[in-house]
């Protein structure tokens, strides 16, 4: 059965379920999604996302939204065929990769968010940067960051193993090292610098590098 | 082994996992925190959780924390001895749950947790309630929820059966409806009416009931 990725590969929830296919070692077709109104059609909110939001993943008959959803999908379906583990299959192990999920989620990702959108979203608009949000977005991030450095002590991954967690860090942090001036987060730490080097040389790997 | 839960029973996080171990049958004890210095302690850091958060879960000597990794790591180690099934054992039925579990923490849990910010915490700190904060949050809400009337046309829970995408509706839910004045807005919708009838009515069962 054919995979199609309905979404945009320029944006980070798009990027976090191509990151996963690649690692898994499946093709999939890209249906390139650029502008918004393609996803407020009838059809769309009906058949593929009903808050119609990107990415949406066909498998064959099958159809899945949500990147992370998406992501753990592709794991249960295909990872026992690929020559990787990302979600390991020991309950133990895989319990914690949801917890690093889940820190990802709750306090990585949000300060990230919060400077992608005043460096680059805004700007892209025309509208101003609120340097007062990122400023206490920064500290925010470094407090994160200060914790993340201890998790990784003698490790170089998350779970001590490459896993689906690690790779769900990516995108963002990559962009943001990318596309602002806010990189100098990551490198402070030699923990985090050391885990962030090691996941950024996946992504500069990937076909749709930002 | 012993399970030991780690939280505040007040907590929608900790509520949430106390939902899913009623839920599958499970006796555990509840180590209550009332004060946020027990989660600052040096001990609790290391050994608990490096962001000082509750709830934490020890099942003998494995320590897991974040609600939503905690209840997965529960049905993954618990459900096939349960006479209830939270995750399907099936793939895609298993990927819509957890599609369903995106759906509550990316488009429900953001509003209505504005409107309990308003409307209970701050009143709690004697903080006056933003009342712009809380006519946008109620306008997102309204919108989100349209799109979960839809959603629920003749079926009972989202992914037809009861899953743990229902239940991790149930804390935030039921909580606006005791302590709020905004539970109209589940009532207007007669599909969302019927199935968060359907689900507090789980939650009163619960004796940790809020």
């Amino acid at each position: 059965m054919a995979i199609k990725l309905i979404g945009y590969a320029q944006t980070l929830h798009t990027r976090r379920v191509i990151l996963t296919l690649n690692e898994l070692g499946l093709s999939y077709e890209l249906e390139a999604i650029t502008e918004i109104q393609t996803t407020r059609t009838e059809e769309f909110l009906a058949n593929k996302h009903p808050f119609g939001k990107i990415p949406v993943l066909c498998d064959g008959d099958f159809t899945v939204n949500e990147s992370r959803a998406i992501c753990r999908y592709l794991v249960s379906k295909y990872q026992k065929d690929a020559k990787i583990v990302l979600i390991p299959n020991d309950i133990n192990k895989a319990s914690l990769v949801e917890q690093y999920i889940s820190y990802e989620l709750s306090y990585f990702d949000p300060p990230l968010t919060k400077i992608l959108i005043q460096e680059v979203f805004n700007k892209r608009k025309g509208e101003p940067t609120d340097e007062a949000v990122v400023k206490q977005a920064r500290e925010e991030i470094e407090k994160v960051l200060d914790v993340y450095d201890k998790i990784l002590v003698g490790k170089d991954y998350l779970n001590g193993e490459y896993s689906l967690a690690d790779l769900f860090h990516i995108p963002c942090a990559h962009y943001i090292c990318t596309a602002t001036p806010h990189g100098d987060v990551f490198d402070k730490r030699p923990n985090v610098k050391r885990w962030l080097n090691n996941l950024r040389n996946r992504e500069l790997m990937s076909p749709y590098t930002i």
